[in-house]
């Protein structure tokens, strides 16, 4: 027993907990129960309705059938139910005429009628553009049910119908009025507050993966959460996952949009809610780009530290940049304002044209050129200095060019005041080593990985295992550059959504932006 | 009226077509048919059967009702209806009896319990878990409507809610007999299905993605139906879009399989379905590597033809092992096999590491060596040779190392051979040139673009513009190594499967592979 009421008590909080994070779907829960205990009060109507208290009882379930949670989805629903009864009734009646002037036929027409009815209703709501109005054949088939086994009884029939009809009606009039009138859920702001949310969560992802790849945050063991496309608790996965996921989500919200009436802000008729899909497909498609960055993250293949501290000031600032730009878009579809003046591209351009630049001037960091046949390898690849000048790649933020013998100095200068900055030294003496111990880090570092390529290296077999070593290893440099790349097509890809916001921003009459007046 | 005969026409053309490409769904419509025609029987049952016959109507509403495409669907809308009905009724029998005995209070309360009942239980059904149960509780306030509205008239009561839970039970029945016993459609067969078809699907689309990139197919615009997510028709793009967004579907069918008795080749109670998911899941994320790299494919920044055609083999040899080896997991999860004795992962892995090998020793042609710091620069880039010996890369599927002058005759026997071979000669031209001559190559291939990188290429400000096009031409032959990493990539997360696959086949009692006896 006490496990019983220490199980309810745990409910009881869950479902507390539900109301007190969305209170919505508490004043849905209120709206459908006085929507339903309105139209129960018909039952107590005295003559002349005396007719109308008897059918009560359609009220009651037609409020139970169409009472959805949006305004949108109720009103489809009661089109549905209002469509399907009148097409089925119509039909039936005047197949049970007919049955009537039949004489002994008539149980065997009736009989092929429900096989019928029920075989081409059903094939037909199978079709996938009849999706949103499956309801409208269940309710076809009802009626039709209803009138076939109830409906041979001459005048009465007339009656029951047209009251039937009338009740129901009247509940889903009831319904609509309720979900309306009173604190109503739109779908439409719905979509709209989906968007802007995506918006925040892919800026909060981009940002995540670019910080956590270069705190070289890495999985031992990716958590089957994520393989069953499931970590719903990971702030840095959820934020893209939601928008990946939400097509089907955006593309029904934008069906049950369309059905409600202008509103709020969103006053004009066909109120262009598909170019809000538009912009949501334009953000995924910059998602997908964050969720491979992402997937560098979670890869087998892993870049050294040392060699991502090389670009992180550039990675950082595109990230910033970028992050920024969606914030700035999804603030401006919150508000629904235009953009500003100027081109809001320019920074995300200007920054990715950095990292791209440094990559290029720094490639040799991303190819091992020992490996090249000999006539591409650099002539100082045999130069004792090398070991010394590769690490100026540090110094990087300061754009040093190093073409003497006399850098060596200025370079250990650079050195000390990194670690004077707090910069752990390991690092350092990590780096600066020569090929064969970066062969050794790098078959140290995936010791711990059960997967190829290291699964051979426990092999006695060396030749082998030298093999994939080396093919880690440079796959795990080029691995940076991978992670580089997806950053500069995803600010290539925000031109598109640049210019989806701007074909909505235009159709759906936003507000020119208030310019505050800048401090000079 | 011609126009709405050639409407009709056309409509009836598109139900056929829909049941010869699927005829599982005119095998459920008349299945659905049968069932409802075979319960309206029922209204001809004479005495002493007449209470049957009299409520024969419920029986028909249950199966409209209850009769889903799947067995398990329909089980579970079953459960729900029965378990729905006989809470609410017992609950909604004591309030009313309570009520007959309360007086004047009769209407207040009968009033407010439809408040309450219709508060909680819409309140309950939007808690997450309860997301299957949903028409549960919607029958729930259904049964508690009657019985609020009809249900206070004392020994007619009983009969009519014994009656009537008679006929819901015989209902469901038949729609379950019927479902189940003519031409079961089983969710979980479905669930095998589709896990079968998506091995199949990421396979022809990895093949497909690394052909295409290959053959340099680029989108002068990225379709709209690729930014809104919905090119169902594009071949290439399907196979991966489909296993990507089948997620949510997965799960559903899962759901449902696990209501389903023991059949066919699931013979097992607790049959593993939920391991048949984590195979998708972790196909999955193998499908959005092959997602990413066809987002090279659409990407603004594309990398030249040649230099792409010089890991052509590698390339395709990773694709054919990648896409064979998915081939033959699908095919086993289809046959319901073991793994075959031997790694299956060699070739692949194999194939992998020669590639990256490649990508190691030929890294120079993805780099701009040009722009490195000068110290870092290879010496020979000042040597009039380099530019003839730049060409050696096309003869690399046949892996000449070149050291000396003589090269240069022997490059040319390589040209000639190429052009013999067919390969426009277009190309070789365009790649044989200098470093100036490059960055207007990449100009000029950039002009068809009206994104950025190229938007300020038209600006007559020739250092912003030179700066942009040597930023395009460098992340231009990053993006090949991209490509190849993500491929790279892929073929790690390949173990993933692999050991999911392993797990499925040992819970769910996969047969032993029948060893076909090699011909040697």
């Amino acid at each position: 027993f006490l496990g019983f009421a220490n199980a309810f008590k745990d409910t009881a909080v869950k479902f507390y907990q539900m109301g007190r994070s969305d209170p919505r779907k508490v004043i849905f829960a209120l709206k459908m129960g006085s929507a339903l205990a309105l139209v129960s009060l018909l039952q107590y109507l005295k003559e002349p309705f005396q007719d109308i208290s008897q059918y009560s009882l359609w009220g009651c379930i037609t409020v139970v059938v169409c009472f959805e949670y949006s305004v949108g989805a109720c009103l489809l629903k009661g089109f549905n139910r209002a469509l399907g009864t009148i097409t089925s009734g119509t039909l039936a009646f005047g197949l049970s005429e007919i049955a009537i002037h039949v004489g002994a036929f008539r149980q065997p027409l009736i009989f092929f009628g429900m096989f019928l009815a029920g075989s081409c209703a059903s094939y037909v709501k199978l079709y996938p553009a009849m999706k949103p109005y499956e309801y409208g054949h269940r309710v076809f088939l009802m009626t039709w049910s209803i009138v076939m086994v109830t409906g041979n009884k001459g005048s009465k029939f007339f009656r029951t119908a047209f009251f039937r009809l009338l009740l129901v009606a009247m509940g889903a009039t009831t319904a609509s009025i309720v979900n309306t009138c009173f604190f109503p859920i739109w779908a439409g702001e719905d979509l709209h507050k989906e968007i802007v949310k995506n918006f925040k969560g892919v800026a909060a992802s981009l940002e995540g993966c670019v910080n956590g790849y270069l705190q070289c945050v890495a999985y031992d063991k990716i958590p089957s959460t994520i393989l069953t496309y499931r970590a719903y608790d990971d702030p840095l996965y959820g934020g893209y996952r939601t928008c990946v996921q939400s097509s089907s989500q955006e593309e029904s919200l934008m069906e049950l949009a369309k059905w409600e009436p202008p509103h709020g802000p969103y006053r004009s008729f066909n109120y262009p809610w598909e170019n809000y899909v538009k912009v949501g497909g334009a953000l995924r498609h910059c998602a997908f780009m964050v969720m491979a960055m992402h997937g560098c993250i979670l890869s087998e293949i892993q870049a050294p530290a040392e060699k991502r501290q090389v670009f992180a000031d550039e990675l950082r600032r595109v990230s910033n940049a970028g992050a920024k730009l969606l914030r700035e878009l999804g603030t401006k579809v919150e508000k629904m304002e235009k953009l500003d003046p100027g081109d809001i591209l320019e920074e995300v351009h200007m920054a990715a044209e950095e990292l791209q630049m440094k990559i290029d001037r720094k490639s040799y960091l991303l190819v091992f050129f020992e490996h090249w046949e000999e006539s591409k390898r650099p002539k100082e690849f045999e130069d004792p200095e090398r070991v010394a000048q590769m690490k100026d790649c540090r110094g990087s933020s300061h754009q040093l060019v190093f073409n003497s013998l006399s850098e060596a100095v200025l370079n250990i200068d650079t050195d000390q005041m990194q670690s004077n900055l707090g910069i752990p030294s390991s690092r350092t003496s990590m780096f600066g080593v020569g090929p064969s111990m970066q062969g050794m880090f790098s078959t140290e570092s995936i010791g711990s990985r059960t997967q190829w390529p290291s699964r051979l290296s426990l092999l006695p077999d060396l030749t082998i295992n030298e093999k994939e070593a080396r093919t880690y290893e440079s796959a795990s440099s080029l691995s940076l550059a991978t992670f580089a790349s997806l950053l500069v097509e995803f600010v290539a890809r925000l031109g598109y959504l640049v210019d989806a916001f701007e074909e909505l921003s235009e159709k759906a009459c936003f507000k020119e932006p208030t310019i505050e007046p800048q401090v000079e």
